[in-house]
């Protein structure tokens, strides 16, 4: 096991009708931006609960946030919460909406130009508090200290992290997720499934907790993702996604180990110049770079196998690559595609999609051994 | 699941060499009560490590600190702490050290007798900061809101929980516990593993990251601690028991699940009565538990034996059997013994044991159906 110092300071209120916690939650006087997406919690009952629970609070509201937020969009709010002096800001939604709201929290309290924390690592100093209202299980993002951005007219999609942006609290009420369109909940479930694959299938440093937790976290959401498009208002199913989701990146599996995150960074091009959801970059990425990086990760795809898929015969080799098309097996299974053709997308494209790896200057994998040569190979495992 | 609300702000600092990050972990100006216990610090390295980090804070030592640490010696240190006006204490030592700084930290600052503390659930307003350097894998006091606190002139031994005295760091150091005897090694095996089944042995509420955190945590206590008492000093071994202790009772784990404690409850009195090691009287009492609430624990224990010893055949009922053994079979193989007689207590001794029971008002147990009457019954099945 690797060392390792680690805090999460996030207060995590799970369960039914705990939206009705909120006013209680919030810091005395809050002046609040209400961050919201597409409306979809117009229609889930999540608005209603939330504007009931802040009566008596200030509150400004700003929707829109799109998937994969864009910074923009969260410029424009930035603004408001300025010219407002609002003090607070309130996320209701999927990660995309709570990502959006970190980075506006730290936005606000930059004192340059807040592009540069995206691109530069410019140093967070402070950000505004925010609360969290969770309507989507996949991201973690509700109970960890990292974003992700997307700037259409750069064609970029970057991330950064802080322990100034952790949430100060985030509400998990599964029923709220009954509602939502299979597309939605099938994404999550393999979005939350490939966050502990980026944190597990690297090279042993025998750190046997870390590794009893991701395999249960990758059984439970392979066990319940199988039932969930059938039984979707199962609240059992729907609480133990969602708590595995928020498991999967609270940071907690990740500590003292090895981490990947090859597909997560590879994918963001197939999102910006083909529109692919983010789960559907990495259902179409992760095989392709468990394939190629086979001779590093073959240990840790062997044990996984035997630990998620019950693959026990032949030699470790075949073994890893048994538990490659599991992954991939499971991922059609959730309704998933995970071919680039399926996209209309072909060999001519690969140049572009590898391309920003070396523009951004990434070193990708848990060796920095992948470039954009590499990229494109693995790619072009995946046409 | 049931309903939940949770957060552990506690800071850890993990690994070979980490007790130098001491100094830039601790507020500035801190005026420290050092606290440790019999002076195996100042034979296993740490005292020097520690004293070397903290050059240029006012430190002031107080040792001397019991295992089951008594009341009357922890007042003695909150009234040096008054004196001196000390704002910081600083636990160096295992559960019984940092349970008392816990402690500490809440006496000074309460206004009323520290003894309703733990008698009449005074309720913590304020405590000092405290940080710890562990030198134990064992009682996860290191991460948690709990203390337990014994008072000889009156027979006692109890506990309570604040979110006031979670650590504010704590330093896990894995080669401190090299040097450990192998019955404190081998108390801490046991003692982790029991804080797992206390929260993982009752009845299904299908939470299943719950119960595959568990179920994991117990594997690997027990691998490791089968390996660790003829290999003391792998690093590995000592890392992954480490963080294991330290998982078995950070609240993570009992977060959204009925929970038992009756076997530590139990045990106490055998601790108080008798001289008994907490963990001794674990292993005693918790497979009189589960024998006697066979009826209400059977699915539980039969999930268990299936996940931790690869109990698969028979009825529910019979592997619920076999699971209880293969337990006490484990303990035994650490060299915990696990009936009274081999302590010398006998059936003319149960009405003592059972009695504080009742003075103290307990009804022990996930379904609070233990009383004085039942404890009487359960130690009958284990003389």
């Amino acid at each position: 096991m690797n060392n390792f110092e680690f805090s999460n300071p996030v207060k995590i209120v799970f369960g039914k009708g705990m939206i009705a916690r909120l006013s209680a939650l919030m810091p005395e006087s809050a002046k609040v931006l209400l961050v919201y997406g597409g409306g979809s919690i117009k229609r889930n009952g999540v608005y209603a609960q939330v504007t009931e629970a802040l009566k008596g609070f200030e509150v400004t509201e700003f929707s829109g946030i799109e998937p994969n937020p864009q910074y923009d969009t969260c410029m424009r709010a930035v603004a408001l919460i300025r010219e407002k002096k609002l003090d607070f800001i309130l996320a209701a939604g999927g990660g995309s909406v709570i990502d959006a709201a970190k980075f506006m929290a730290a936005a606000v309290c930059f004192a340059g130009d807040p592009w540069e924390i995206l691109t530069k690592g410019g140093e967070i100093k402070s950000a505004l508090p925010v609360g969290t209202v969770l309507t989507l299980a996949a991201t973690g993002s509700e109970m960890n200290e990292r974003t992700v951005i997307s700037r259409a007219e750069m064609d970029r999609k970057l991330g950064f992290a802080s322990p100034k942006i952790f949430p100060l609290f985030s509400i998990l009420d599964p029923e709220v997720t009954y509602s939502l369109p299979p597309r939605q909940t099938a994404n999550g479930v393999v979005d939350s499934f490939i966050h502990v694959t980026e944190q597990y299938l690297t090279y042993p440093v025998n750190a046997k907790v870390q590794d009893a937790f991701a395999e249960g976290l990758m059984r439970v959401i392979r066990e319940e993702g199988l039932r969930v498009l059938d039984e979707p208002d199962n609240y059992d199913v729907r609480a133990n996604l969602m708590w595995a989701a928020t498991n999967a990146l609270n940071v907690w599996i990740g500590l003292g180990v090895p981490q990947d995150w090859a597909s997560h960074r590879i994918g963001y091009a197939l999102t910006v110049q083909f529109g692919l959801d983010h789960a559907e970059t990495l259902a179409v990425v992760m095989p392709g770079v468990m394939t190629y990086m086979l001779e590093q990760k073959k240990s840790k795809l062997a044990q996984m196998g035997a630990a998620i898929f019950g693959i026990t015969e032949g030699t470790e080799e075949h073994r890893a690559y048994q538990t490659i098309d599991a992954c991939e097996a499971f991922f059609r299974r959730m309704g998933i595609k995970t071919r680039l053709h399926e996209y209309g997308i072909t060999e001519f494209d690969l140049d572009n999609l590898a391309a920003p790896v070396d523009e951004i200057g990434w070193k990708l994998g848990e060796h920095q051994n992948i470039d954009s040569r590499v990229v494109r190979e693995i790619l072009a495992l995946r046409l």
